[in-house]
């Protein structure tokens, strides 16, 4: 195969394909310094302009304030996991965990192992973590709220964010962040590993807010503080600046391209709503998630059998549709429809599992 | 300025042009999958064939037997700082570190805020870092020994690795890895950020031992933990996937164009040979690193007076040779000639400095 091919893997996912084209076109020569982006000091005036740039987007699309810092931490989210606890939970202090799904799950491990206080205030694992639970009884005294908004691997997503009583949301976003604008009031931090909507794997994106930050354990090594990517603009240590980089093209795209968040969402929208409204028209596909916890951004669905699944993948990506096999702890199919997935995708997946079921029924 | 220039970097460094021309050469469409490099699924055989040549590069480069696991972790040398004294030092345990500049500092420094018996054994502090100890007296009981190989700072590197009474060696390669052959017989663990030798940031690569894997503590976090990677081929989350494909051209290039590490270190000895050579050959411009400590892989030298250090810097970069001012905390110069700086680099600014000379004698 020569030309690009349909990509609805859940991550690393597509890109924006001029992003992509921008980063080929500078890559032996970044802004005429002569370097390459990847052999750009981050001493230098060259990388500061990409990460003030990527910092000052990030704040414009989501409206943040000047309470809020925008970090960029290396480990992906499964280190987020970790820093969350050690930053914010001291012996006495205890925080509250909604289990929507593997990465909830792999969230609240990293606290048991820690020795931490926590409770579990609701899962949807009594039927497959197939929905979000509603009407949660947070705990009076939490020090925050851990969510995941999105879960890639079950296909469900808040669509609303609970009321916690004041108590600070701390949200895994890496599935959705972006994708949709915020009431940023809710949230005393959230992060995303950058290989879904964001940029290429190896960085994560932190926001924090400042009284998060005030309260957050000081006494701890430099690279697992917060306050050291707070103090130091993320650059105590070098940063991944190619990560760094990658997503302020995505980020000057989401906002001079695509039109903001409210236009992205839109577009999200219409794109989901498309896939959905096909599978739900007949009786051959169908999706795995409850209707009011449905996805945005990944499409979990069955067929009949699990052989016409593999057979559904195999021909799939014989014609240029690829990452449509769902992950494997759960098997099925699923098409990862992140901000950069485009309509002219979407119709073409449609129109293949159209032909697909009329010549497989 | 449209054309490449040359570049002394201290890290993020130059990388070979032509893994730069082969990355931007496939980078919209990587081995014919259809998508970027930066798109495609940690999941794959596309991926699994970048990591796994990677890690038989290193393994073939180095002379690694089956004892040793080549691991990739974010985070850089830094994280590494704290992940060593929190694997290997239980309790009752204790290392002997040895100091010799501000990156042995800074991994001293993690040791001692996790509260962790240590021995400074040895420094060089005394005379500002600017040579290599001799002699060291080890500890008989400590668990490991922390060396920095080259200080990029100071300009100064361990060419000979002390007789440790058979106490496993941790060692900061950062700045020398791959430079040259090595006897991994004394390593019990070598790291090494990318940025300098391997790659670009965001990705740092450990290689350790079984015996010492066998020792690590495995009751932490899931990240920071060494049997995460080493039970997960590091991918027990999403890896810094362009990270290691770039280090996987780069390793490809020293074995198949440079023809391994013994030709690779006979050509760092005659760029860094011709660069000593000239600065010892007048009294214009002298090295700071005592002469039997200096680095091959960072030229730090002085000029008359510090004015004439700051127009130097500017001329230098107005014609072609960039990065060459010192690190902020010592001012002066430096030339960082990593692998990938090329003798024709070397000559040119050899050149540029004789020109420079004369001008400003």
């Amino acid at each position: 195969m020569t030309e690009r091919i349909f990509n609805f893997n859940a991550g690393p996912a597509a890109l924006p394909l001029q992003v992509l084209e921008e980063i080929q076109a500078s890559f032996l020569n970044f802004k005429q310094s002569g370097m390459s982006i990847t052999e750009v000091s981050h001493r230098s005036s060259y990388f500061d302009d990409v990460i003030n740039d990527a910092v000052d987007r990030a704040k414009r699309l989501l409206k943040l304030d000047d309470r809020f810092h925008v970090l960029f931490i290396q480990g992906g989210a499964s280190l987020q996991f970790a820093m969350i606890p050690m930053n914010f939970l001291s012996k006495d202090d205890t925080a509250d965990y909604v289990n929507t799904g593997t990465w909830s799950t792999k969230a609240i491990k990293e606290v048991e192992v820690q020795k931490k206080n926590y409770t579990v205030v609701a899962s949807s694992e009594d039927k497959n973590f197939s929905y979000i639970p509603k009407n949660i009884q947070f705990s009076t005294n939490a020090k925050y709220v851990h969510l995941t908004s999105n879960n890639t691997i079950k296909g469900t997503q808040f669509h609303e964010f609970p009321d916690t009583n004041g108590i600070p949301i701390v949200c895994d976003m890496s599935s959705d962040i972006f994708s949709r604008p915020l009431d940023m009031e809710k949230f005393g931090l959230i992060y995303a590993g950058a290989q879904k909507n964001l940029g290429p794997s190896g960085a994560c994106m932190v926001i924090i807010r400042q009284d998060m930050l005030d309260m957050a354990n000081v006494d701890l090594p430099s690279m697992l503080k917060y306050s050291t990517y707070a103090s130091k603009n993320s650059m105590y240590n070098t940063p991944p600046c190619f990560g760094v980089y990658t997503i302020d093209l995505v980020l000057k795209w989401i906002e001079e391209e695509m039109g903001g968040l409210e236009k992205m969402e839109e577009y999200n929208i219409k794109k989901a709503g498309l896939l959905y409204d096909f599978i739900d028209s007949g009786s051959f596909y169908r999706t795995t998630a409850q209707e009011d916890s449905k996805s945005l951004m990944n499409v979990t669905f069955r067929l009949p059998d699990e052989e016409l699944e593999k057979l559904f993948v195999v021909k799939a990506t014989e014609n240029g549709l690829g990452g449509l096999k769902g992950h494997r702890s759960v098997g099925g199919c699923r098409a990862s429809i992140y901000n950069a997935t485009t309509m002219e995708g979407i119709n073409a997946l449609v129109q293949f599992m159209e032909s697909f079921e009329k010549e497989n029924k």
